[in-house]
């Protein structure tokens, strides 16, 4: 499998810019593109797609990579099959995958992926990459019709991960307790993606990127902390 | 209408034993009765429906009301037919709502509790109680056909309310955005129910009871707070 994946935790993390901790790790995935289609469906705080477009677009102009917004094509499946590279950004997970399948781009991304074309997502981006959305931690404000997602690798992302805060008085569950409630239900290896970290997959080849390191959960283990530079390709063989 | 309903939003608060800061509502609600069906399905950290309802019956005996477990019948919906008063406990709220549609008990819970049998929920059976679920905090771990809930009062909850946390580095949306988003969707009001707060239906009555005040989102306005007290008759006329 070709893939050239970046699957990133969140496009901004705390005093930074807009892709700026990532900015190493998005120019060499876009290495040698000039043309990049955004895929603005998970409108963050109900953003229009042309204004979440406008966004992105000043984003990669530093970097001089032209942004195109999928919403702007009158066939959007034939702009996914055209494009050098997607970038699907972060906002509503259910109202994400509701509209890549209103859409028909599932099968087209899935399509274009497996032969190499450069993916990269943040946040609800990056969480439809995964098997199925079963470890988003966006409301359900919008109903879909499955949550099986692109399968661009064969496990879940949680991104935004949080550890339990020390000395909570809130009696909602931590993150970790409502992944373990997932795995009562599902088998699939669910990573936590810290706010910082970053997925990079090279064909069969998976790596951690950022300064944290990421949790690990597998169904009825305890769960693990990998460093970068850890060889985490096991990931890439589940099932 | 002559539903007689308290909705409440933890079950535990911090500090306070399981639904110790409840009692007197709860005892309120029950007045008279000597039996209450529980519906274990929401599974808290996937503990058994025979373990959920034990800890469950070991709180309501010193009231002296006498616990069963839905899961324990061979039919569950005559069990709801037959029932004095109903509790939902929390867990998660998408198996929970599942199981509801797939034991067929969606319709008799609201057909009993339409004709007056006492209903509580905690957390997750303060959500399912709502309009829809498309507000809950819950990971999707399993899919649900629909999102519709109980529909026993016209407006949506949100369980466990937090308050944008001050000087927080996390930049996963806060409570109110996720709700604002909602918003984008969906009309229905949504209650945002803080941790040792609950809302008594009786009939076309509305309170708010607790310490606490509820923090109410209305679509395309500017949220508001309400004191228990304050009249808030308005959301049983939300459509």
């Amino acid at each position: 499998m070709s893939r050239n994946l970046l699957l990133i935790s969140t496009s901004t993390t705390h005093g930074t810019g807009y892709l700026e901790h990532a900015a190493e790790e998005v120019r060499a995935l876009l290495e040698g593109k000039k043309n990049l289609l955004f895929i603005p469906y998970a409108r963050p705080g109900g953003i229009s797609h042309s204004d979440y477009t406008a966004t992105v677009r000043e984003a990669f102009a530093k970097w001089d990579i032209n942004v195109t917004g999928v919403h702007a094509s009158d066939d959007p499946v034939k702009a996914v099959h055209e494009a050098e590279a997607v970038f699907i950004g972060g906002g509503n997970t259910f109202v994400l995958l509701r509209n890549l399948y209103a859409n028909k781009l599932v099968a087209p991304l899935q399509q274009r992926v497996l032969k190499g074309m450069p993916y990269m997502g943040t946040s609800a981006g990056t969480n439809v990459a995964g098997k199925t959305i079963g470890t988003t931690n966006d409301m359900p404000i919008v109903h879909v019709k499955t949550f099986d997602a692109l399968q661009l690798v064969p496990f879940n992302i949680n991104p935004h991960y949080q550890d339990p805060v020390e000395h909570s008085t809130h009696m909602g569950e931590t993150r970790e307790t409502r992944i373990a409630e997932f795995h009562h239900h599902n088998r699939q290896p669910v990573v936590g993606l810290r706010e910082g970290s970053m997925l990079r997959v090279q064909g069969d080849h998976i790596t951690l990127k950022g300064p944290l390191t990421a949790r690990i959960f597998l169904q009825g283990e305890k769960p693990m902390e990998f460093a970068p530079g850890d060889d985490i390709n096991f990931l890439l063989e589940a099932y």
